[in-house]
């Protein structure tokens, strides 16, 4: 099958933007290699509260789960950010997470040799840098029950959430993680907080139990405060990290941050089967929305781990993938990832020049 | 009253070294300043274990809670780390947090001028970063009921833990860090997950509530991964951050690494009366253990910050911040700080000087 069914969801803020470049460059792409598309754009978050009055209306949902992959821009603003729980943007998309059952988030955070001055970190630190965050999506504090608002014994209000792990969430994407790892340097580390909590002692044994079925890969433990530390003080540590739903929320941008380029950094959330979601790592940055001002890399670099992850399209993947680091060459750059010497563009206009690339 | 009962915890690792060389200090700069101390040493972790079967000797956390304060090295080890639960080190440490109702954690990360160049983020990012978390410290999923290992509907294991703040806890934590945006610069960034969980909800809209009080504060609300982020891109846009307990253990590690000398950062564990816990906030270094090359200027720090947050001596705490800084401008460096054209010398050797500073 060389035809596929893609849900586009623009979402809000930047997110329309960067969609419709990515649009271009897979059909670009697709077109050299054989592959037909067809596309069907669906609303989520800000955009669905404000047109239907909830963050993933029924339509939005179906058509995703009925598509071959789904590529998402980005979702919430300053709008809707008092809105309650179920009026949230946010509540949109992990509602879109779970419904499609996509509970292994791959973030990769890797540092392009031509950006590495745009990090924060001293050069020799962060080049090279080439991790990725395996995130747990669709369980943990997110998505645990009991949830809520409450009263205690003494009659005062309380908020509360609950951080739950079974055996076969932990064991599933622990399986995912080994298998990343052994498509890259072999290197696994799994990130816990087991010297506190029970939830990551379950964590921890699960994981360890599954190591004896991958000798080949060099497993380690890490709390996750001295991951947080270990980011920083030598990323290059690190080649596959897997972790809980908060704390890789947490720490995969971190270590995106590290990069110095998030407008960069691609994202994919997959499942056992069914249709994949892929989304760049970066927000709707209200601020500069419909300014011609956003990043279309991270979203156009999505739409590559698509190809590759979600339809088994390496060939495809791979002239996106060129095609980024060939516009990165011939030095045309937007204002999040600028230097003197390279030249500035819109989003509109990089598109153009990936495209002349592709 | 001018004589105090201090309860010293060596604990594991280098704690005994860096305990032994801040004990002095406090020895010289309260005598000079007519102080008197009575010392207690008691055992903590892995060394009340393996003396007494538990991580937190009754004896030891009668003794602290008598004392005008406590002054604690560092806990913990490979050698118990496989421990259960009640048998960890970090568990006598959560139970002394606990014993002595300490809910305000303070956690200074300051870059040193002298040692800018340690840290792995650019010199003009990290030159003048001077940043407090305030952490709430016996509450949240550290502490929250239920927790443990069960089994779900379909009979399969889990292990859970319950994130609950009730008002008067987040109300203490708030107010504390409002008193301490204070005293600083004014600025407080309140840290949570209010897009997703409902702790998190509630821990916002008790701190907005009472903002109402502190009109004179710029306060300002940050989700935890983009502070995760923030943190690296820019250091400086930070005065005083609150945040919960989990959160709180993260992010007070990433800045004390952006610092890039954790072995200079001392922290203060405060509650509404009692004495208050003073530790650094490095670990117990099993590997460097015993060999004299631990750095003792963050437990000297922790000593200063005893007598400034703990026992209201100003002066005396101000003759021991004097002295670490002319230290570190008479060149002297244990390993972890150590650069070319500076003296290189063990943990006591630089207690020496840091003596001869005060
Ligand atoms: C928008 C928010 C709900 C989401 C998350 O926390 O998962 C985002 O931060 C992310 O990491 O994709
Ligand atoms: C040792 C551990 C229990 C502790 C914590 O998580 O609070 C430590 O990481 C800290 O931050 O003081």
């Amino acid at each position: 099958k060389r035809s596929y069914t893609i849900t586009l969801l623009p979402g809000d803020g930047i997110g329309p933007e960067v969609i419709s470049v990515a649009k271009d460059v897979l059909l670009l792409a697709g077109s050299l290699e054989g592959i037909k598309y067809e596309f069907q754009e669906k609303l989520l978050g800000g955009a669905a509260l404000d047109a239907t009055g909830v963050p993933l209306p029924e339509d939005t949902l179906s058509s995703a789960k009925q598509s071959d992959a789904v590529l998402l821009g980005a979702i919430g603003g300053y709008k809707w950010d008092k809105n309650e729980k179920q009026l949230k943007p946010e509540t949109g998309l992990l509602q879109l997470r779970e419904g499609l059952k996509v509970f292994a988030n791959l973030r990769p955070a890797t540092v392009f040799p031509q950006l590495v001055h745009a990090s924060t970190l001293k050069p020799e630190v962060a080049e090279g840098v080439d991790l990725m965050v395996v995130r747990e999506l669709t369980g943990g504090i997110y998505f645990g029950k009991p949830r809520g608002f409450g009263t205690n014994e003494d009659g005062e209000e309380t908020g509360y959430n609950t951080e739950i792990y079974a055996a076969h969430e932990i064991d599933r994407i622990a399986r995912y993680a080994f298998e990343v790892a052994r498509k890259r340097n072999g290197k696994l580390c799994s990130v816990d907080k087991a010297n506190v909590l029970e939830a990551s002692m379950f964590w921890r044994k699960r994981v360890l139990a599954l190591a004896q079925e991958y000798p080949d890969i060099e497993l380690s433990h890490m709390y996750v405060d001295n991951a947080a530390m270990q980011l920083i003080r030598n990323p290059k540590q690190f080649d596959t990290i897997v972790t809980n739903n908060i704390f890789g929320d947490i720490l995969s941008d971190e270590a995106s941050m590290i990069t110095g380029s998030i407008g960069m950094l691609p994202s994919a959330s997959l499942g056992d089967s069914g249709p994949g979601l892929f989304e760049p790592i970066h927000g709707s940055a209200p601020d500069i929305a419909g300014q011609d001002k956003a990043n279309p890399f991270a979203t156009v670099l999505s739409a590559a781990m698509l190809l590759r992850y979600g339809l088994g399209e390496d060939k495809a993947a791979e002239r996106i993938e060129n095609a980024v680091l060939d516009t990165l060459n011939r030095g045309f750059r937007t204002g999040d990832i600028y230097s003197s010497g390279t030249k500035l563009v819109g989003c509109k206009q990089l598109g153009e020049e990936i495209l002349k690339s592709v």
